[in-house]
């Protein structure tokens, strides 16, 4: 088994070799949180997540023949660039095995960090196998993501440098996907501080780790933007760990996760991937268990999307009532705009959006309907904008 | 004038009061510029700016019959934002006049911090004013933003823990508004390591300080994403600091602005405002005087509009080729948005938006044109999907 020695050799190995990540207090989400809550934030190494501390203990360790044969990994991910990143600096040959629709930006990522990138297959499933076929074929040593006492023991530095930081936390709120990233905080927390909690969050459509503890095994399906956490099936090793070490696991909804990236970026300015605010969406979802404690959670990536992340800011803008949607009948004349935008210009609404629809609707043919977007202070404003449109004689649905 | 113990007595009082913010290691940005960088995160204090520690400092030093009174300050932004706050803490009743078009989040999120939100003028100028009328008035404080010696010694604070994390620093590059951030490091930082080189940062829309350190007085306008720092009178008592300390100035255009608060989010996790990342734009324009030392820049604030932020995002994807724009001239008859969409399929490209033309440019009015936004690896792959449509005898011209 894995104990508190194996993360402190690693630490020892790592120390210089990637970046000892400030733990930030956060302020402004204590205060929303009603917890004192500190940031580990993992998103600032130099490839965006916490991965690199397992890889690259994990490639420490290879003899010099497995060095020069080089090795390969299945991942779409951040694994995949933590590899081929510490690769690249130790002279590594390095092949990560990638499913055929990984998005460009992380292919390229990855290439860019000099690992050779094959795509292969439609699912995880698929290039885990052709990893391992490559693996036999070649001689190439597998880098696993999680399951792995080199790769668990890595992350668990984490741990170390967290209760360096902040001595008497209580509670350690960790990201699971297939378990390498809280096994090993686990196990060097529980060990310098007994009395610690360790809290799990997986998001609610993969569930897999509390259901491999409860004994079940079933299919999981659906898309999450935490898809850094999306594992079908936990490690071994980990699931044992985990059993052993950690307290309980959250499982958060879509919708919460959504909400915690969001937060973070706006409210502590950070940039975190859905797996990298889920601690955060635990916080939200499960506040009343964290009241008035001292609470690190990881931000353990911060590799989103940026199509993603845009829609999530205008959608944050929509959720808060910054941006409401008006559809108004008019007759389809000349003037009509200029009469609606005055009343909201009056109002003290800013119109980012038109569109004039004439075709659909059970409307007359004489009449069309007038589509706006409109930015205002909340909701309370939002319905005195729609108030002064019915005042004029407008009839205004909100969408 | 203003010395190395006035920073010390401002580091003391708020010490506690304020996030002591980390010194984060940038090693995707240092390979990218080629020096060694760290980065100050004072977007990481609770209201999302550096402006807290002048506040604090300031109103720490109120008599007893001044914070029965209250204060008064002009600002659209973080100052606002830090005032409130502070003011809030310290039970001191806060008035902030804003321009009557202030952005509405943040006029909400300054009141949510407490403070009595006037809105009164057009511009900053006319803002200002109404404050001094305000504390004429009614026996209030004018909390200055930059122009005066507990502003500009809290906020030098920044370099105490700046050198106390990184001693051996070569270079420390600031963004300039009213001057009071540069000039505290520098009061501080040069004392502390006199070989150390101040570097200033303004947008080329509103140098005010760089003219007025020769003389020159004009007028500024024009939109800029750094409105943190578009200021256009430098502070007096801030002017002779910058004179006497600062080896130079940097000025930065918007595109490299808008590239530096991209560059910041996508590569290293961090959200900056436009002012917030103008270090990084004069590293990013100005990277062979920096090059192989060991910098620091202040990511002075994270206050950025989500509309704003959304946009840069997704121009951030067009200019490095990930979004391309189509336009390609069909029949209008059934099928082709079919063949169209299986060419660029083939081909590995993923349509994000489709349009149909019909009523304008110069087309047969049997033809129409298919606009399509298109996510694509790089540029040269763009340019392998136009010559496959080519290939398959359409025109098509990019946007």
């Amino acid at each position: 088994m894995i104990g508190l020695q194996d993360v402190r050799d690693a630490g020892a190995a790592l120390a210089g070799q990637i970046v000892r990540t400030p733990t930030a207090p956060a302020p402004f989400l204590s205060e929303h949180l009603g917890c004192r809550l500190f940031l580990k934030l993992e998103n600032l190494q130099c490839t965006g997540s916490f991965k690199e501390r397992g890889a690259l203990n994990r490639l420490r360790r290879l003899d010099d023949a497995e060095r020069v044969r080089g090795v390969v990994a299945a991942s779409a991910g951040n694994h995949a660039q933590g590899v081929a990143w510490h690769a690249q600096r130790l002279g590594i040959p390095a092949t990560i095995v990638m499913p055929r629709h990984t998005p460009f930006t992380k292919v390229e990522r990855t290439e860019s960090y000099g690992a050779t990138v094959v795509l292969h297959g439609d699912h995880l499933t698929a290039a885990e196998q052709h990893a391992t076929a490559l693996a036999n074929e070649r001689g190439l040593i597998v880098i696993h993501p999680y399951d792995d006492a080199h790769i668990i023991a890595g992350q668990g530095t984490i741990a170390l440098e967290l209760l360096e930081d902040v001595a008497d936390l209580d509670d350690i709120v960790v990201p699971i996907g297939g378990g390498g990233l809280i096994s090993g905080i686990a196990v060097a927390a529980k060990a310098l501080r007994p009395e610690i909690r360790v809290i799990g969050v997986e998001a609610d459509l993969y569930p897999s780790m509390s259901d491999a503890l409860r004994g079940i095994s079933r299919e999981y399906a659906g898309t999450t933007i935490a898809e850094g956490i999306a594992v079908k099936r936990p490690g071994v090793l980990t699931r044992e760990l985990v059993r052993a070490l950690v307290d309980d696991i959250v499982l958060v909804d879509e919708a919460t996760l959504e909400r915690a990236v969001h937060l973070l970026l706006t409210g502590q300015k950070l940039l975190g991937e859905g797996a990298g605010a889920a601690g955060l969406a635990a916080l939200l979802s499960a506040g009343e268990r964290f009241a008035g404690r001292r609470v690190a959670t990881v931000i353990c990536g911060g590799n989103i999307d940026a199509r993603v992340l845009a829609s999530v800011m205008m959608r944050g803008l929509v959720r808060e009532g910054h941006l409401v949607r008006l559809m108004i009948g008019i007759d389809d004349s000349p003037g009509m705009l200029a009469r609606v935008a005055g009343v909201i210009a009056k109002g003290g609404g800013n119109i980012v959006e038109v569109y004039h629809h004439r075709l659909w609707y059970s409307v007359s043919p004489k009449r069309a309907e007038l589509e706006l977007v409109v930015e205002t202070r909340d909701r309370l404003h939002a319905q005195a904008i729609r108030q002064g449109l019915a005042g004029e004689g407008f009839t205004v649905t909100t969408v």
